[in-house]
């Protein structure tokens, strides 16, 4: 997406779309009444209350729909960070009598890692599922570290960091019957893949508003009919008890309609998404000489290129980039402002160095031809101007 | 405020801003840009992420201001109940080796009072502070509840269904030097009280975005420097450690607008509520026998206005407002649609049968004086219509 802004001298590139997306127009036109003239609370008893309502559970059901879930199965979060919190503390603190095993992925956000050290603190036992060389899980492995004491198993639908899609379904499939709840975060995939909890026979799965181009604020989090949680916000018991606090009904409605839009346009936008992410890998492995691309060659989602090369590191390379307009990261959102090197990659058998020296570019709904052209101008050449300042990469990799 | 409806035949009176406020319109305007244009997430790298982080720290300034706080005492969440959730529960969990025992009052919102058990439950201690015939907290009674293993005191800056204020400065200065932390929930009084966590001597004030007419979804913890909490939703480390989940700039800049109008407006704009506020009060108990109010006659929100009458359940009487186009609430915001009497009239000294015959009506930003004509009309009518439906009032209450 090009922002045009008076301070700047030319549009910037937005590359950068796993750490945030623009709401769309069309939903910010859908919850304008609701900020300012259909504003009432939906626990109120008068009409304006109970249209507010009304205009709740309506979105309930869209939402519901675009899951293949039923309205009573959604909760409304503040965001995939509470819905991670929701489902994997909720659910551990509630069931702790069956059990006190969990097991999660090495690929997992920052969000369900920093979780996991949270419930041993609290006396859980977490099993990590160690990744393949593309930050694949193998189905087999976690059917390997389930115990009788397993409670609980989350595993994301892809990374997002290098984009690689989990076999979510096998993974569905080996706990059914077992008594264990399956949880995903659906966040890095929701834009992208279909979603179906049935297929893929979850019990709990977060979603992100924004992630779907609604806005900031709002997540959901799935939970199978039965699924017994303990709430994390206490107070006037909205969401049926599980997450108190007056409900953002213009949020809510703008998240609906996100899902709207992408239920209509996901199919086409991501064949277009894939030729213009397929262009940007392609043109970026032939020219830049020792440049490797991080994850799966074909199991990726199709808005994610991210890149490692030989004697760069990733910091400097988005501050040069940067420099020309592209806006670009360097291992997950979350922590792209610390400089520890991405656990996704270390688990993907990277050295730290390696891990060091990654680009990740994402694309979205507003990214056109000119700015993959763009930044195959911008990336080859602040390569080799980094390259080119580092005795170091000379040294090591002599041509 | 009245809104046009192509549904509705005729305009319709809200008077029940306790419940819900629009937006202001000046704020949807300030928000725009960040959803669309200014959207990348504040941690990001590149450019526009800086000025994510920008926008969102001057927005900070702001509110800090608002309060006569330090900006690194704003601490951003979902809203006001999960305020309290980190005010009350992260504090208590930190602090527990320096005593189990926390102090409330009576007249607190049904957040706090579930939060409370919420902490009983884990092994915590509650005193909770009577109060007098107009919904009080007497600061001595504070005083005499305070024991050596005593770390927390939790009262609200007003209550949110009575309007009574309480006497904040007065318990904030009798806590200074016993190392007890002083929360207040000033949700209700926020937009109709000067705030001042340094007048007021407080350690953690929650504070609401919607109630000074900024969006839903966001809220405020005021941490005082130095007190330390336990954070509740673990994930990327943002806002300090303390709360996690990318920021919502959006809001947090809808929310600052807020305050700055909020500021600017406030002195003003209450004594022109007070005039409005006291021509419904005097009107209802001149027209209407057997009326009362609830709460204190003058030490109340400017906006509030909440009445018992004789022989009528509050719930008939709201809904046949409603059936006259008057939105109006009997009873909190929050548990309006349960049909609970409020705590708090109960707290008061009122009978189970006095507190369900109450109505409350509050004022606010886009109340004209035709709304409150329009309520003085129908409010009489209403009464007078259910009491002759009602063959126990004429029996109980003899002309």
């Amino acid at each position: 997406m090009k922002t045009e802004h008076p301070a700047r001298d030319r549009p910037l590139v937005y590359l950068d779309y796993q750490a945030a997306k623009p709401v769309d127009p069309r939903v910010v036109e859908a919850m304008l009444p609701y900020f300012t003239e259909r504003f009432a609370n939906p626990a109120s008893l008068h009409t304006m209350g109970d249209e507010a309502a009304e205009a709740m559970e309506s979105a309930r059901r869209t939402i519901a729909a675009f899951i293949n879930a039923r309205p009573e199965e959604i909760i409304f979060t503040s965001g995939a960070t509470e819905s991670n919190n929701l489902a994997l503390v909720g659910y551990a603190l509630r069931n702790r009598r069956k059990g006190n095993h969990i097991v999660i992925s090495e690929m997992e956000h920052i969000s369900i890692h920093n979780l996991a050290k949270y419930l041993e603190k609290n006396g859980f036992e977490v099993s990590r599922i160690p990744l393949d060389l593309y930050g694949r899980v193998d189905p087999a492995k976690v059917r390997a570290r389930i115990r009788d004491d397993t409670i609980l198993v989350s595993v994301g639908m892809a990374s997002n960091e290098i984009g690689t899609l989990q076999p979510i379904r096998e993974i569905g499939e080996l706990l059914q019957g077992k008594g264990i709840a399956f949880h995903t975060d659906a966040v890095a995939a929701e834009g992208l893949l279909p979603l179906d909890v049935e297929r893929d026979h979850l019990d709990l799965m977060s979603l992100s508003s924004n992630d779907i181009y609604g806005p900031r604020g709002l997540g959901v989090l799935y939970v199978r009919k039965g699924i017994p949680l303990t709430p994390l916000m206490i107070g006037g018991g909205q969401e049926n008890g599980l997450r108190s606090g007056s409900e953002n009904v213009a949020a809510i409605v703008g998240m609906s309609r996100a899902a709207e839009i992408m239920r209509e346009e996901r199919e086409q936008e991501v064949a277009r998404l894939r030729t213009l992410r397929d262009r940007l890998i392609e043109g970026v492995l032939a020219t830049v000489p020792k440049s490797f691309l991080n994850g799966h060659p074909s199991a990726r989602l199709a808005n994610n290129a991210h890149f490692r090369f030989t004697g760069i590191e990733g910091e400097s390379l988005v501050l040069l980039l940067r420099d020309e307009g592209i806006q670009a990261a360097t291992g997950s959102a979350c922590s792209s402002k610390t400089l520890e090197p991405s656990h996704t990659l270390i688990a993907c058998g990277l050295l730290h160095e390696e891990a060091h020296g990654s680009l990740e570019l994402t694309l979205g709904r507003f990214t056109r031809p000119e700015d993959i052209e763009a930044a195959l101008e911008a990336v080859p050449r602040a390569v080799r101007r980094l390259r080119q300042l580092s005795p170091l990469y000379k040294e090591e990799v002599p041509s």
